[in-house]
């Protein structure tokens, strides 16, 4: 695939933790180029390096620090837009874009759960965009949005969708052990957090529950109709930097062997397209035999933090399968999973680039 | 009650951290003395304070510090034996104290799973005391092991058992996340530990599965006969100093109401006889309601450790109810839940104190 | 020491995480009563239990939950106010309330650097409450200030104070390493603190700097004179939750072994009126002699956190000895502090108790 | 430069946390090929795989797993030997090799003191190669030792080198919050580190006193004459995974203001010759201005860990300057060091490759 010039983009709400991700990531993009940087006034007028307090590792890009921060206004030289906007934010300025003509890739919440709303992982439901055209009739827009799935929802999916695929899941019970960068900066405060664990994330469990079943949903005639599994999610904060790791007891139609569920998630490739992305891993699933693997310290930045590692597959007592899987919640659960989205929609040809 | 001479008493495996709790708490106990440490060949014959590197909070008591650590051998002058010994010491030693007549209270798991050893936490199945004839009988001892479970299936069955004995408990799914002091000194290793979460604990998870059926199960004629619970563990390791955090997924006979469930664990007391015990909390088992609690930091140390905190009650998409418990590991869930079973067969005129 | 009815005390900035330990410690105070507790407008009229998070350990004291939280003017009907407020707020509301007769215990750092204020830890300048009547004078005001020190300056001081006496100090280079608390609630980012250091916190070293060299002043005729200590301060932030750990290289007029330094630290008590007052540890300076203590875990709650541990007391190949100590921030550091210094104005009969 | 054919190396205590570390990064060195790897008796004769438990970041290196691991005897087909061997081994075995003609780099303290093992930091002090001729002629080894410093002198060097070279330094206290890889695996338990800091590490202070003198050192005629500096060093571990912070006062012959000390770190680059050894950062030292830097997390990985980071540069009221520095330990601080210090050999034409 050649792309003889790079899309321009913008980021709207670049300077908090998951814009600074998006910042980050997008600076040395093959295909895509910062032209605008947009935050709420407070920062809009200055210039992005004064504007962003940098909290994630890494320097910001040395190149945008100049960059005047805009309003949030959907008058942008851009043809993507990149959301890292809070999502009661975003609910207001996501839709004005999409009117406004924009391709939206959105990391917020607001609009994950419309029914005309695709959220994609290209890896595991590509074919979601069919969802595009219908959003757009829908809502007259010459634009649209595309949604990528909370960070926790993302490590359960891409470890049950090969398994799901081939044996279709029932029936699952999940408890998540999640990273404290996931509530962004400041966010969860030390006194909280250090020799202690928080059994609660607002909104969280509600969240994995619905996702899950969009993003195993099936697409018929542009719409979406979501996988019937019943779910239980316990969602709990651990002293961790970065990985959110989820334990899993899974029921299936067809229970298959620990053996065969390895084999079906090591042979787990996606189509060739998705492979073909810039920021798709080679591996987006990886499966460990260690008894103690996987680990958010050792297993989260495997393939670039883009690959979902999973382990422990076991027998459950109680459902088919028990196991455990880490994914690198703000890369391949926050930014870079929103810029993989926007690498398919150009693939597909569905970002107007004239 | 009135006691008019302590008894003496010894605890084995002294050295360790939990034989440290052990040590600790014994020192100022109303009805028991120490009289004698003992330990492995290598601690043997040195003077207590040499031979323990102290690990735990607090100090070491001042006036044990000169005491000789005796060896293992089952001529101490003492009614009560506490074992803090590693399992597969344990297993040769233990035998050997009962077979000399005394009563051995063990925190270690070697014969918690042997048919005619009573599996005991005093709030919860004091009744199984009535396997110990049985045991003498069958194995020829004058003396008899007690053993106290597993430090996170104490979590778990404290909050459990009062909500078993009215609604019948038939399905359990239970995620943990364990204090690094439930694996002993020097135990998890910093690197392995900080900023990162171990998803499994050898053997934690049967012990878990098989010691929840013991604990509530029922007595008849002097023999025990498990609860019939389909049970399905996931056992971690978190960079938490003290206190197991366990969420649970709970499937009733008699689905109660979530005020129900509040009600049945506010109301719970266990026996006056066991109220009366001088290490027993005023309150077994505490609820709180607000949405983030409990926290193992913010709660383990509730009723000088011996209360079970649980919260976060509420339904479960799959199951009943969901809920959050958690247990001070080495208090609650180690040396003080020993003495309190030793403390029970006192009040229960057990101990040959002639 | 007999007090026939309790003293009526107020704390203001009742709600921060300093306000709530003076609420834990003045609930079950012997000669202290709380009658009235106030904050800024955003809690005033809500009731306590409403208008504050409960962040340290421990739970609120029930029967204030239901006290309806003033404002801060100074028509409250106790005879001692504690003043927990930030210094910025400190600064205006502390003298209005001095103007109308209390004695105000400040935590804050806002009337430290006064010439006319005293700045007071008992044990070891409980004479400069002689600065109180030329402070009254000064500013005509019929009640008056007497302020806490930093919590790292107080345990720098304690450890030096007894060697000052003996040795004089002339040179001192610190290095502390402080806990998270010390930055109040919510106070420091887990983002910012976890698997890291921050080897700054604004404002900290010049008050090391300062407040060692008031709290080891002199008394003259009502007048304090500064010690003549040059001192060099590093301050750093760690994942510590309390206890902040603090080295010291010290130069002396009279160089002393490193036995007689121990020997006076061992053996300093201070007044026996101190140490008949209700706060006031048997033991303020404890020295420990193994090769790797203090540290704040093990050693920050030794005599209810109001003893300050010193340690790895040896030559030092540029001044003349180095040394470690650590002290409980939140309580010795902090709230017990003030309390404290209101014992002692309690005891002299500085409070207007009519 | 151009190498045609790839030195043979290997790894003395391959199976380590810092023999990993050597594994990891010469695995894929333009330079180097590991042809052989060694371990203790317990380790020799397994597969490398089965031998290590791997305990750093990332995996091993997939075609090395199975290697068979060789005892330490001098057989070995290698022109380098790296040794990440114990002291007390090291002691033994580094001296065969040697004596059997092989170029020694040692990341081992057993040869660091001898007056004619150099210890080097090619960017500091690569004449001190110089002496290579003079430990040969000494002790009759047609082969050599070369060390490498202990990880916290090296972060404390390398931001002084440059200062020492233009002002002189006559004086230097040092407090260090070292990272827990800094004591290898298993290392510190996480029981003794979790919410604390242990002020003490055993023989630290001493290396840092004494290295620091002879890295800062002249050669004249293959002689080192160590710098004539009086340091006092403090050394604390603190919670932290890698990157060893240390704050500085230091006084000079010529004291420079802080924007010369700025300047001259700033310029600093070193040799030209080293600037093109394959590991060499760009820039060895980094100054960081922000009020906040240099932290272990947020610097450490600077420059593929191989940059120091130095910051809070200011007025010292005792001696002349204060600062703050990182580095990375395990990276910097170890296996690249040493790596480092065998490209220097390599460059210097001081490896026999025939």
């Amino acid at each position: 695939m050649i792309i003889s010039d790079k899309i321009p983009v913008a980021v709207l709400g670049a300077t908090g933790a998951v814009g600074q991700r998006f910042v980050q990531l997008l600076a040395q993009h093959p295909w895509f180029e910062i032209v605008a940087l947009a935050a709420s006034k407070r920062s809009a007028g200055k210039c992005y390096a004064e504007a962003s307090q940098w909290v994630i590792p890494g320097d910001p890009p040395p190149d945008l620090g100049d960059m005047v921060v805009r309003n949030l206004d959907p008058d942008i030289p851009a043809k993507i837009i990149f959301s890292a906007l809070p999502s009661d934010v975003a609910r207001d300025i996501e839709p004005a874009f999409a009117k406004a003509g924009y391709a939206v890739c959105s990391n917020a919440a607001a609009y994950r759960y419309e029914p005309d709303v695709p959220l994609i992982i290209p890896e595991l439901n590509a074919e979601h965009t069919a969802m595009i055209p219908t959003q757009q009739q829908n809502r007259n827009w010459p634009g649209f949005i595309v949604t990528s799935p909370n960070c926790t929802t993302t490590g359960i999916t891409m470890a049950l969708k090969p398994l799901h695929d081939v044996f279709n899941i029932q029936q699952l019970v999940v408890t998540t052990m999640q990273a404290i960068s996931g509530a962004g900066y400041p966010g969860v405060a030390s006194l909280d957090i250090l020799d202690n664990v928080i059994p609660y994330i607002k909104g969280e469990e509600e969240k994995i529950e619905q996702e899950t079943r969009q993003l195993l949903g099936r697409i018929t005639n542009g719409k979406r109709e979501d996988a019937k599994i019943v779910i239980s999610a316990h969602a709990n904060r651990v002293p961790v930097i970065d990985g959110h790791t989820v334990t899993m007891s899974v029921k299936f139609t067809h229970k298959p062997s620990v053996e065969e569920a390895i084999s079906v998630l090591r042979d787990y490739k996606g189509l060739p397209v998705i492979q073909e992305l810039p920021t798709a891993p080679t591996h987006p699933i990886l499966v460990r035999t260690e008894a103690d693997r996987p680990q958010p310290r050792r297993d989260r930045d495997a393939q670039e933090g883009m690959a979902v590692t999973v382990g422990r597959i076991r027998e459950c007592p109680l459902l088919d399968l028990r196991m455990v899987s880490v994914v690198h919640n703000t890369l391949r659960g926050a930014a870079s999973g929103a810029i993989l989205n926007a690498e398919l929609l150009t693939a597909k040809g569905l970002i107007n680039t004239s």
